[in-house]
């Protein structure tokens, strides 16, 4: 998607709809957590619209911003309007003289079709609302450490936890006894974010046929000999930034055509950072990993008609959403410095199982940091 | 907000995008907890459209609802289109000769404007796409309740670990000699509800003035004779049905005038609850917590410009959602067999503080039963 032109953000107004949880860009304009759905608004400057329960929260974040807090009440809306968000909207836009006005593409369109029954034009943003959430400042690289923090402690806890399980006749995973299962090692995962107040809804802990399929949260009993893939993208619950870490660990002994995997991809992680930096395109970052696995001889495809070997992209931007910009894939953005991005490549045959390894890191002038390192095991 | 015409569902074709976060609707049309967003189709059959990634999953669980899954590959989109959610639905409605299709009110702008442009006429919804979800089922019923059930052990634990705690000479509560704080009892919450597969992003325990914001999560060290507000809402993290709970306590005792306050609020409740059947008013059952409010000299209104009193709702329908209808409040709605609501009256005044007590119910024919009942305590 192209990016906005820097002048066409302050040229015109725009208007947002969204919550803490639903929308990102109304976390970053405002640095308000609002819980229901609030409006954000510029036009030359720069407006909150929430119910009148929010009024005094809203006056007080905002107002570390220049942010003026209004309400339904204080736009003097009445009856039936004062419940309709676009009546917020259209009264304020009609106040400020404002005549065309940008939104996201996700903006709502009954919103949208109210607002251009008021006679002002509505133009969908051709890329992102705020392009520079892409480059972290000292601030937010603070706040995306803390949960990438969390995450690290967490992954670190759950290979504790599978390096100790004793591996029964069967070939099961056990500790204390019992079955080890995804859902027991997620709990403890779950718990250890928690601790470090953040939250993943979606921890993968995926174990043999299960890991093959990059998206499968797994469940049931864990294998010995077989691939377990950890992937915990914990959001913190009072700023709301994420972190990402993927690890995949085999207890026991992975086989050697499992073995031989897990090194490509390894590879491929290491070859992929050595290309970043700022100014680099995050195409070529990517293509450096599928070069490093294809050359390993690991084959990308269909096999019959699912897609094998290297199937989703090398990374994505973290911050406020879990993923944002860059792409970190086949596209022309380049990096930047302040970029916070994962590098995660992987394989996955369905006979075999999937690898990933995933780290996040932060693009420098000459290269990139860990956010927060985490050691690479693989047989425990 | 009107409700739709019955014949309105069957005879125009709908589309909704959505993930399982995001979109209660998409997870009620689908059963599918798109982790993405992915998109909804009824024109005579029923679609679901999403990324190869997801389609082996979307398959087995559309299959068993007779939803036909769909990626942009079998849709043979190509190139630029394969990537955009909107190509998917043009092409889906074109092949399926659809002229007229309804949506939701927070259906994508940009998306709709694309169906507009491909000569698709875009109606949105005058009210919700299935209102049959205010009707619980069975298997809902039993969803709902392991939610409910979670909330009221973690009420539970709270309410102990605040009853077991010292009052320390300056009338700060203590644990193990530290400090207790609101962090603490919400950390221990979560804890609880995360044991029963639960979460919930806002749990609040607000003490002293902090409680009278009915919004304010709470933070700090809790005092003795100061009313705390426990008001747990968790979503099942598998089947993604909620449920919610308040209780407020006192450690140590409370004052004559927050005595009062509490038992009217308690009044309330039971008045609120004695109207509730199916057939009734929802306005009538809110009207019957508010004048047992003012019965009892509890007064409505502004002070120093600020909404003090019962300055919220009876209550809100529970279910795919946290809040969902029928609203309990003034509303013409009706009650009907099988809806799930909340029964919360409130008081609120800044120098006092906040009482809130809140159950969920099922509504019955001849009345209401608890969905997982919890004693209500209040000086402890």
């Amino acid at each position: 998607m192209k990016r906005m032109r820097t002048g066409e953000k302050a040229a015109t107004p725009m208007v947002l709809i969204g919550n803490a949880a639903s929308c990102p860009d109304f976390v970053y304009a405002t640095g308000f957590q609002a819980p229901d759905d609030a409006v954000f608004v510029r036009a030359g400057r720069e407006f909150m619209i929430v119910s009148g329960l929010e009024f005094g929260r809203a006056q007080r974040v905002g107002g570390e911003r220049g942010i003026e807090a209004l309400t339904p009440e204080t736009l003097k809306l009445k009856g039936a309007r004062r419940r309709e968000m676009s009546e917020w909207i259209v009264r304020l836009l009609k106040r400020e003289r404002v005549g065309v006005v940008m939104v996201p593409r996700n903006f709502p369109y009954a919103a949208g079709k109210r607002i251009e029954k008021a006679g002002i034009r509505v133009k969908v943003a051709a890329g992102p609302l705020f392009p520079e959430r892409a480059r972290k400042n000292a601030d937010e690289l603070r706040q995306i450490k803390q949960s990438q923090q969390a995450a690290v402690i967490a992954t670190r806890g759950a290979i504790e936890m599978i390096a100790r399980s004793e591996i029964d006749g069967a070939g099961f995973l056990r500790l204390g006894g019992k079955l080890l299962t995804s859902e027991a090692v997620r709990r403890e995962i779950g718990r250890v974010l928690l601790e470090h107040d953040a939250f993943c809804r979606e921890i993968i802990v995926a174990g043999g046929p299960q890991s093959a399929d990059p998206h499968e949260q797994g469940s049931g009993p864990l294998r010995a000999h077989e691939p377990i893939v950890l992937d915990i993208f914990p959001q913190n619950l009072s700023h709301g930034y994420w972190g990402d870490i993927t690890r995949t660990v085999v207890r026991g002994s992975a086989s050697p055509r499992l073995r031989r995997m897990y090194h490509a991809v390894k590879a491929a992680h290491a070859a992929a950072l050595g290309r970043v930096r700022a100014g680099v395109r995050a195409s070529s970052v990517h293509r450096s990993a599928a070069e490093a696995l294809k050359r390993r001889g690991f084959k990308t495809g269909e096999e019959n008609g699912r897609p094998v070997g290297f199937i989703h992209g090398t990374g994505h931007g973290v911050g406020l959403a879990v993923h944002e910009r860059p792409s970190v894939s086949v596209n022309s953005d380049r990096l930047q410095t302040g970029n916070v991005i994962t590098i995660e490549p992987g394989l996955y045959y369905p006979e075999v199982g999937g690898i990933r390894i995933e780290d996040t890191v932060v693009v420098t002038p000459a290269g990139w940091k860990y956010l927060v390192p985490c050691e690479k095991r693989f047989e425990i």
